[in-house]
Parts: C-alpha cells; structure tokens; sequence
C-alpha cells in the first residue's frame, strides 16, 4: 500500500492543523487547509466566510432535493438546490480532485469519509485533554467572552453531530482511523514525526 | 515524561497481543500477558480457567456488599465478598504492583483504567477491520462451530459494554489512548515499531 494522501481530523485546540502543515513540510507534499475554503469559493462561487463556517460540516447530504437533484431523471442540474447542498457538491469535488492531483495533507471537512473508496489514504485523528486544548486556544486565538471550557464544548459537540449525522460514524472513535494520537502527551511535532516515519515504512 | 509501562487494549483478532509481545521484546521490558494470569491465580487462590474468562472484565465493582466490605467500618475483610469482587481487588493489585516492579507492556485487563493515575504509562489501542480479524481468528485459532463474524461480534460486544460499564468510558474512542492503530492497514510488527519509537522520543 503506498500513501498518496493524508486526511487530518481533529478536536478544536488539538494542534491537529500544525500536525498537517509540518507533516507536508516534511513531506514536501501539497497542504490544504484554509487553501482548501480559496478552492471551493472559486468553485462555487460562494463566499469564504460562509464555507469557513459551514464547509467544515458539509459532509453528505439526505435532502430529497438533493438527491431529486442528482438523480439521472432530474438532468441533473445542482444550479436548483439549496446553498449547503451545493457546497456539499462542490467540497466533494474540490477534495477528490486534490486528491487525485497530487500527494497531499488535508485538514477536516469530512475528508476521510470523502475518499473513503480510495486505499492510498492514511487517516488521522489528533486529540488532546482539556486543559491542554484551554491552554492553547486562549494563547492562539486570545481570550473571548465564553470561557475555554464553553469554547472547546461547544465546537466539539458540532463536529461530533454533524460527523455522526452525516456520515453515520462515530466522530474520534479509533476504528475510523488508521492512527488517532494524543498531541498534548506526545507533543504537536512529534506527532507529525510519527505519521511521517509511518507514511516513510508504507511507502518503502 | 519518561515512559515504564506501556498498556495494549484491543478488538479480539487484531493481533494487539503480539504488537505487545513483539514492543516488549524489541524495548527487553517484562511483558505480561498470560503471565498475569499466573500471578492471579497465585495470589488469589483461583483458578485460571476462571481468571481468563472473567478477568478481563473485572476492572471496577459497584456491588454494596464490595462497598461495604472495602469501608473503614467493616474492617476491610474482602474474604466475605463474592469471588468476582475479589478477583477485582486481586487483579488491581497484581498489575498495580507489576507497574511498581520495573518496566513492563501489559495486555488488556483494563490496565489502562486501574493505572490511570500514573503519568508514566502509555496507553495504546490496536484495532483492524472485520475481514482482516476474522481471517487471523482462523488462522491462528481454527474453525468453530460458530462463523467468524459472530465470534467477533460476541467478543467486541463483551469487551465494549463491560469496560463502558466499569470504567463509565467508551470503549476504543480515541480520547481514552495516547495512540490507536489500525494494525490491518499498518501491519501487526509496524505497530510494534511506532510504539517503541514513541517511546524512545519520549524517553530521550
């Protein structure tokens, strides 16, 4: 089995997007993350703020639109439907043409379930406890009104819904991942150190 | 953080026992796996045909008579309990003393849950998908009059609602390890390989 593509998935405050961007520096391999939202929005047309919030969680979608949409009696013409369905269209296609483009890392937006039927992914999940997370969100993103404790809850539970609701997973449960690890015991550049030396083995 | 003692958990068939066996050889720590039954039995008086079918889940006891038994007013007379509660009281001070004695690997047992309070251990996960288990169970256990795919089921599902029940954690969600691997897709000896460089990173 030889790695073409790496997906990161990871809690909020884990050090998961640095994993990514140091792994493809290492790697030397293509990194999309904030990229990634510039991709769709040329795409879609849509504006970056509004994939920023919602793209993360535009994983598949049930609407009987949608699937009316893209079915072969309907002509298929995404033009017709609702925005978060043609962002849905849009990032799956986005991802799965990165992936086929080139070697590369790709931080969240669902991007393990995405290329689940290809076999040269490695996917990856990073967490950490609490009181790392804390620690590190207030030192990167600065102190808001909401305590860290509500920050981290609440963006945690989002992920977890939308994950489980779109692709019928359990978000951060191990058998979706090849490799989960706790960044805050192992540390943020080990942890890419890890995935490299394994990406390195699998390739040989 | 220096690292002593690492714990293995995994789904039946992954071959996380040999990741042990193989990571204990490899580091030449003490590796406990049958051999922690043999302790039991010793320090337990019983036998262990019952240690092996009922240990792995004796991680916690919320039984009254246990409470009461264990409470300062009873004067601490665990011979009065029922043998489950006492093989509970046994195996925690088994693997709690093993951990004391000197660097080890030990497998299942909810060891990762009865040494949680340690900062020296590294707890670890191995898991693969159902085909690749179900050809290892035959492989290396035979036929039975019972399809592969049951004897998975029965045993996960043994092993997930005991430790959910015992320890109020989730069985095999990421955020319970330091490091989960998907020992079909990494391959059982790579495994072994990731933990022990883990660990030399970690105990530079």
């Amino acid at each position: 089995m030889s790695i073409k593509v790496v997906t990161i998935s990871r809690q909020f405050g884990s050090g998961g997007r640095t994993v990514a961007r140091l792994l493809a520096e290492k790697l030397g391999w293509g990194y999309y993350d904030k990229e990634l939202v510039k991709h769709i929005a040329a795409e879609s047309g849509l504006a970056e703020s509004y994939i920023l919030d919602s793209g993360e969680y535009a994983c598949s979608t049930n609407s009987f639109l949608f699937n009316w949409a893209m079915s072969a009696e309907s002509g298929r013409n995404p033009g017709t439907l609702p925005v978060s369905d043609q962002l849905y269209i849009v990032q799956n296609n986005v991802i799965r043409s990165l992936a086929e483009k080139g070697c590369c890392v790709i931080v969240g937006r669902c991007s393990d379930y995405i290329l689940r039927d290809r076999d040269d992914v490695l996917n990856v999940f990073v967490h950490a406890d609490k009181e790392f997370r804390a620690d590190r969100i207030v030192r990167l993103y600065g102190e808001t009104m909401d305590k860290p404790a509500k920050r981290l809850k609440e963006k945690d539970d989002k992920r977890r819904t939308y994950y489980r609701h779109d692709t019928g997973r359990i978000w951060g449960a191990a058998e979706n991942y090849d490799v989960t690890l706790d960044s805050g015991r192992l540390g943020v550049e080990h942890c890419s150190d890890i995935i490299a030396g394994i990406i390195d083995e699998l390739n040989k």
